[in-house]
């Protein structure tokens, strides 16, 4: 983990059991870092997001996803509800930072009818992912700092098989500092969930942004969507809440 | 409401569909408003804590209580787990202020074996359910400000009918501000939920109070208790957030 990792991400990992090896911030520095652990304990590699396994796990979010609307639905029905006149899951949007979570979900949904889309934060470049699939070429590299800083890596090779190339992904969005800022106090404020920055990006993507509700609405018509938002992350000390909504 | 109620609270009311009528912040101010609203509307008054049916509607979380645990000990028994071992619920604590929720807990309660605790901020003096009780007389005013200012107000001539001369509630315990800050910190941090100060305390209580530990240890044995603690309220805004825990 980068040494300069927030104190509560630090502290959670501690709490939940693990050994932290710390290494520098840049990927150089971690890789020499991760090395040397294998070299010496014969340890297994799982690398965040880069590597079709990890696809496949992040994937399973969109599974239980699926399996939880059919149940709630399946209750409805029993209960004599009005299920008849859902049709369960139209899409489900997912953050997207080097695209694991996304590309995994994508995979889940495949045949399913059920269409994928990727949030991204736009801030300094951030929407990497968005600029990659619509001028058909992934971008590689991202200096950004967004709030959203789960969000801040590049789109990697494994994922953009699957986003870009296989299409499993029907778009990509991304929203503005101010727009994710606005989604997470929602979130905290009446929803009552602690979550990082980068999990609000999609539900920042629903609300605010005007292309999405432009195509939910010609897609959708008159019913609209069931749209499957996912929140992922919620590394955030109280502290930080206090920085990014310093009381003017 | 007062008119210097916080603004996700006026914010969150008004979304639930209320139509709020806003008054001065001391009580005669409130109570004036209320008999004008109801001289000019004809509206029923629910008072906010001194009232049995007050009681046993907030009684209703004890109720809920149980019933949950119960559901999840038979869940287990049947998933052939550990439930055999376990007695259920030893113990309930819920926060005091005008002590509504503390006495309707101790109400469902009664006659179930469950001891009932009550939890109090002791700052300025806002422990006057703690002093009422162990003194023999209830304290009629109080005057603190506390951070959990959903329990600044005194112990209500009806809650102390069953808190007190009834005995349906076996201690009342109280924490500091810092004490309540740190439990206030671990549930945003650690368990992700977005609660007001006053929803910390009994947990500080259960985490901080070595009187509170001691009874544990010496009633509940190896085994300890299970115990059942009550979070009551999430009016906090992210700006309030950020004023509790101002990075040094």
């Amino acid at each position: 983990m980068p040494a300069i990792s927030v104190p509560q991400k630090i502290a959670a990992t501690k709490g939940y059991g693990a050994n932290i090896v710390f290494s520098g911030s840049t990927s150089v520095e971690r890789d020499e870092v991760a090395a040397r652990v294998i070299a010496e304990t014969g340890a297994r590699l799982v690398p965040p997001y880069d590597h079709p396994d990890i696809m496949l796990g992040q994937g399973t979010i969109g599974i239980e996803l699926q399996d939880q609307v059919a149940e709630a639905m399946a209750e409805e029905a029993e209960a004599g509800g009005k299920a008849e006149a859902r049709k369960g899951l139209d899409a489900i949007i997912t953050p997207c930072g080097g695209g694991g979570m996304l590309s995994g979900v994508a995979l889940s949904c495949e045949g399913t009818g059920i269409r994928v889309f990727g949030a991204e934060p736009s801030y300094q470049g951030a929407d990497d992912g968005k600029r990659g699939y619509y001028a058909g070429s992934r971008v590689r590299s991202v200096s950004t700092l967004t709030m959203a800083d789960g969000l801040r890596t590049p789109v990697g090779e494994h994922p953009w098989g699957v986003i870009y190339e296989r299409r499993l992904v029907s778009g990509m969005y991304s929203v503005t500092e101010e727009e994710i800022a606005a989604a997470m106090r929602l979130v905290l404020e009446r929803c009552k969930m602690v979550v990082e920055p980068s999990a609000c990006v999609p539900l920042a993507v629903a609300l605010f942004d005007e292309e999405f509700r432009v195509m939910v609405e010609r897609e959708g018509g008159e019913e609209g969507w069931d749209l499957g938002v996912v929140f992922s992350g919620g590394n955030v000390g109280v502290e930080a809440i206090g920085s990014l909504f310093r009381a003017s």
